[in-house]
């Protein structure tokens, strides 16, 4: 009697078979959710007068050890559990002998793996939540030690305008916020109690389900039994979160690779988070931001993957849905790892001042410029033609803009006047942009504040 | 002086060039949008003394010469109108001369595009949310309609256990309802206002960012102007809740499908949701159902897609963000006229109370069998073992399982007693099933009441 | 000197970058194809002059002591192995000593993984080609052992025209054929050399790089450096097949779960390929064909996952290419399980002559009663016209078309005579499609001997 | 009877489904391939005998009219016109008559659409590896043109070693080179004749499938009629090329951004393949190129996409296949501008040899130095790692490699004499590299003869 559902079968399975069929060796990991959910579920049919007290007490101890076995990494798997619901209940039998079989009364694997599924995974995005604030804080911290740092700004890869290098490193802090708002999100919906819905039909027991919520801790209870043990949605909605947050860091990883190349060389990193070749002696890789980079891909590829399998399936339980783990543990994993390394590696880079310094031009003023002649009452799209006319004077000289003398600048338009020439200051440049969400440092100032309030407490904080 | 950007260019764009860069074939339809958003910053610009009051009442009547324009389908693209900004701004000046020409201070098109985008998308979704609750709505007036209709249900596509074909209904609505909850997320991202972040760096006019807000209606404001104008999250989250709604799209049509199909039965179509074949007169295609499963294949992959371009960025913006518009107005007009469609066509199906009987067939009360030997002291284990035997007993025969007389039963265990006959009756397993969210009618109208709560007023209510 | 890179280095990697960045845990299974890459390329060292003969022989059976150790089960990984490459040359260097040292000159881990990936590759290409000659076969046998069963073929779901069953399995038999296709290309652009690449600029030595891929087997060499090390094509290509016949499995397996519902029952499946539930003592389930097509979402998703990580590279390596394993690994795993099972599957399941005969309804013959009139020169657009008004004719009296009478088709068209009534015979429409592909006999022994010259060797054959 | 199929329904599709199910607004590109199917097909009904002599020449004649009308841009689709098929044999019939009705005779839309489909993309095939053969031509010329320049080499975008400009311009040659094989390959499968299979079950009409493929220049004919009207792998191998020539034109977009960025600047684009900026007027973009990058997303989309709608489908038409016109459609229009304007960016984009010169620092030679020590015999791994402390040194002096003295190398190692000094050569190192694929000019002239020979002639060539 290994299998749960042998009964009215004459043959074994194909032993190539089995091994297709079986996911034993990926979901062990939910043994401790699956012992919660059995014990909660114990106490719902006792509650409900299925077991005895006694009953009861026998199942809850002989899950208590099976759990104790599972701590101790003590536990065995056999040959024919199939999957960590027939391992545990197969132990709990042999345990406590022909009382476990009452365990499974009412409830089908069905409602069981969606119930130990979403309590796994509550538990995962809390620690991913922590981890995720890791990052955002090593960001902050990065921005506020080197608050007043200005970098060559970029659009399209393109000279932009000067900005603060703690304004850069905050542009993605406020990606990852939009990560934790998400996630907290996708949370509520991995929040509701499937278990009681049965196969597909309900339960035919006077099973409380609002107290059996409560026990597990979770909020809401699905309300249509059809739905709740074929309800994937949270595990979609967790690797598209997953697709998001890691596109986020793909886009950092863009960035500061960039930024390491020593053309920039905006900002170097710490030799823990580089590698070197194997025949170039000098190599020092970023490889922690280009595996971040590559990782974005897999993370993609799990969300389009997963969506295809469910867009192709009819209502209620169909095995396709086994198809759920593989990625979502891979997502797990994937970010358990890549979130500290990233802070650590965010953590520990250190920015480069006077390269940052000498990747300012004046090009980058342009606007200020045109800014000045609008202030002067000229309309500004006219401003920025007239400039536009005076950045190619300076590109046919082969000079910057502010090598530039005044009577050229009239030459071009006879608004300018020697006031225009404070313009050629990045300082300034910076300092302009006061509004809020702005580069000054009064507008980074209540960035900041903002961040620090949004941040969730950083891991084992 | 067509272009916006001209001043320094020598040559013209390579006419191939100009319509690879071009976007107009394809924004033109963010024109309320854009003329909402320079209307707003127009005020914006007065208030911060950039404009006069004449200057400010000139651009704004301005703006509403080219809106009566639009509303009449009046106004003319022009050759060198690359984008619905350019023309837009072109027509302005055409009708009101240099003035036009200041509207544009301090802001940039990265920050336009970006309002004008999130202005349009918080309408659709507010139409989306109404064509969604249609299609709710649908799926409600048919659970209360046929409330009591017992349908076969299927896992694995095989008989399980009997269910109330309202009860198949509202397992949808749930799914949808989801949906609303994600796409009342999503519009709570898209709800934040970019303007004023200028290019990159924000702007150096003292801009009151949150009165700008609170003009068009957003609800909070962007707080770093590097991430303002690169930030399209919110166009990635609008198309996975695009794919998750037309996922779950696709698992009903796939239902529907099937239960058209004559061997089952279960449901026929209205003919004006169907189509016929230009080869086979008798046929009667659910066409409406396919196109809506095969379009969510569509949508994944624009969710796939963007999501993939969006990987692949640096940090501020990159000509590459012009690929957020065709995905997603392709989505919000693909699902524009979906759901109604769907609506439609659930609206007018047809049950088939007598198809349903006959696809009931006692080996769904299996289970019913194994809860009755529980209840009498039985293990579940065991005896969802012995009705295994019942079920080869019967199939050996080749009867049902009502058809074994009480002897076999009890040959095969001796617990069984013509008490347990009862079970082979399909309304009294339904109605056994009365915990919340089960099949039953009192669980039914419990959920009944739960979905009406939940639903948002339908499309013209 | 554990890493390969480490001279230039002051301290080490932080442990979590360490794991993060290894790859040993999944590249270990390219341990043979490393150690034929470095024989070979010590013989071409050699032949370069730059390795003495002895020198040579030493490193060649070092080679041969590590294989061994692999072979037999005994290569102990070490912690500092970051990945194949290295733990082969650590082992080399303990057992050989320094000139262990001398195997990697002028080599770059950059073209030894690509070459190492490659031979992998290659010969797991054609075991898959076996393995789904395997599955080709099986539907081959079942096609003539079941050649003339007729079966209601459907489009749209819908009730078509009748089609011989053993055609249904060939229409899927082609479909592998062209997979076999893809795959043959993929393996030619598998099969180019990359070694002697270096990292990015070729190799400074003598080495005759097309003996060396002689040596190897590879048919052509690769005509740029840059282009070598970095070119993961054939990774791409390959995880195209495989999302390609998973699609064309899943597609089979929408068929097969399909007509094992029992309202069609066309077809059953051995109790080996089916599972039961833990629930539903009656149940038994198509499992093997419902993760078949789960699985194909798996692998769509490998797909795309990987084509946006290549998207996002610039040229030559990266880092992110070690996402390149993952995937192409589980791919591979995923195909080698489905292949053969879905093989046994098709092998054993068992058509059901009388559930097909019992589908067949008049109405597939409409196509053949407007065939009927056309052959009496009505022209065939209204032929159908009039065979529509006959369907609605027997839909409204609620009868078949061959239960309508001949006065009564001729109230509808007088064209009809008593020798219309002759196509009232399913063995007689399949017959009339005898025209090259149709489904009638001659036309199906035509097809079944072209499938037969096409197939390749089944799998130990 | 506007309708091909409208005999058996008694009402009138809702306005809103018949947009949803019309396809002519997207298909009618194919009136070409449509009326080219038609001719050939009325010759085999003529062939056949279902068509007269006269009949056959009243239908060509008649189809030659309706191709005129859409040659002089004068056809007019009407509101029933459903898709092309429909306004083809509408607007016939209205110029011959009921003859016209005839044509239909054993043809299904599902056998036509997936001819007229073929027939379209067999052409598009060979416009598009024209256009792509521009893009190769493209390069080539400026590797020709640019045969000698020396490009400091990136992997991982750190400083690798030197490479010659056409070394680097090649490697993407030889990616191109791989779609045209892909192409080709994808073109055979496009190139298989399914018309004459009916609706599913093949043609009652003693049709000769080989002539008529013949006829339509088809170099296969399908054999298996159920196969042949569901099978669009073509489509999904074409939108696979589609994915991975848009991948590798982003990885070449890539460098190229990278390449125009000021801090490294090794090459200028022309002004007509760059764009402004709206605020800051010193702009000028690489849009093209990062379009090019953004539209490999779109164009990955489609595959995902097209991919997951065939994987949900169950064999033969279903009404999801329509599906596959929209993603092929837009692969091949963006291909088709993106293709020659890339080839246009391409050719005019100029070196900066002043830039590349500037770029190359003396750490790009540590691995000469290794190799140098290497010559001297000591093995590699152990001259990985003095070079390693040669670049600790002057990374610790702040100085280049080249200005430590023997003394300081000698310290480090004695092995060094001032021979090893001669490696601080550029021209030297690259020239080191003359194996077959390496980037010495020795070995660049093979490769350039070898991708002349590879190339396919230019477009109009």
């Amino acid at each position: 009697m290994t299998k749960l559902w042998g009964g009215r079968f004459a043959g074994d399975a194909d032993p190539l078979m089995a091994r297709f069929n079986n996911s034993i060796h990926f979901d062990a990991r939910l043994w401790a959710a699956d012992i919660e959910g059995s014990q909660a579920y114990a106490q719902a049919l006792q509650q409900a007068g299925i077991l005895s007290p006694e009953e009861g007490a026998q199942i809850s101890a002989g899950l208590d050890r099976v759990q104790a076995e599972w701590d101790a990494d003590r536990f065995q798997i056999q040959p024919g559990d199939e999957d960590i619901h027939t391992a545990v209940e197969r132990r709990l039998t042999e345990l406590i002998g022909p009382v476990a079989g009452k365990l499974h009364t009412g409830r089908s694997r069905n409602d069981q793996v969606a119930t130990d599924l979403r309590l796994y995974l509550r538990t995962m995005i809390d620690e991913l939540a922590a981890h995720l604030a890791g990052v955002q804080q090593a960001l902050l911290a990065q921005a506020e030690r080197h608050l007043d740092l200005i970098l060559p700004g970029f659009t399209h890869l393109q000279p932009a305008q000067p900005v603060r290098f703690s304004h850069w490193l905050l542009s993605f802090f406020w990606m990852l916020q939009r990560d934790q708002e998400l996630l907290a999100g996708a949370r509520s919906r991995v929040d509701v109690l499937p278990l009681g819905a049965g196969a597909l039909a309900g339960t035919p027991l006077a099973i409380d389900r609002q107290a059996l919520a409560a026990r597990l801790g979770f909020s809401r209870v699905s309300l249509n039994s059809m739905d709740a043990v074929s309800d994937r949605d949270f595990v979609a909605e967790f690797l598209f979160w997953a697709a998001m947050v890691s596109m986020h860091l793909s886009r950092l990883s863009e960035d500061v690779i960039l930024f390491c190349n020593p053309h920039l060389g905006f900002i170097t990193l710490a030799d823990a988070y580089t590698t070197g070749s194997s025949l170039m002696p000098q190599k020092k890789n970023p490889d922690a931001f280009e595996l971040a980079r590559g990782k974005a891909g897999r993370l993609l590829g799990h969300l389009a993957g997963f969506l295809t399998t469910l867009k192709g399936l009819p209502s209620t339980y169909n095995k396709d849905l086994q198809e759920d783990k593989e990625p979502l543990f891979d997502a797990i994993d994937t970010l358990t790892l890549l979130l500290p390394v990233l802070a650590g590696a965010i953590a520990t880079l250190q920015p480069q001042p006077e390269r940052m310094a000498a990747g300012l031009d004046d090009f980058m003023l342009a606007t200020d410029l045109a800014d000045w002649l609008t202030a002067q009452g000229i309309p500004f799209r006219q401003s920025h033609h007239i400039v536009g006319e005076v950045v190619r004077a300076a590109e046919a000289r082969g000079c910057t803009l502010r090598q530039l003398d005044l009577a050229t600048l009239q030459a071009i338009h006879p608004t300018f006047t020697a006031a225009a020439l404070a313009v050629w200051d990045f300082e300034r440049s910076v300092e302009q942009r006061g509004a809020m969400g702005g580069t000054a440092l009064a507008a980074l100032r209540g960035q900041l504040a903002a961040a620090r309030t949004a941040l969730l407490p950083a891991p084992g904080a």
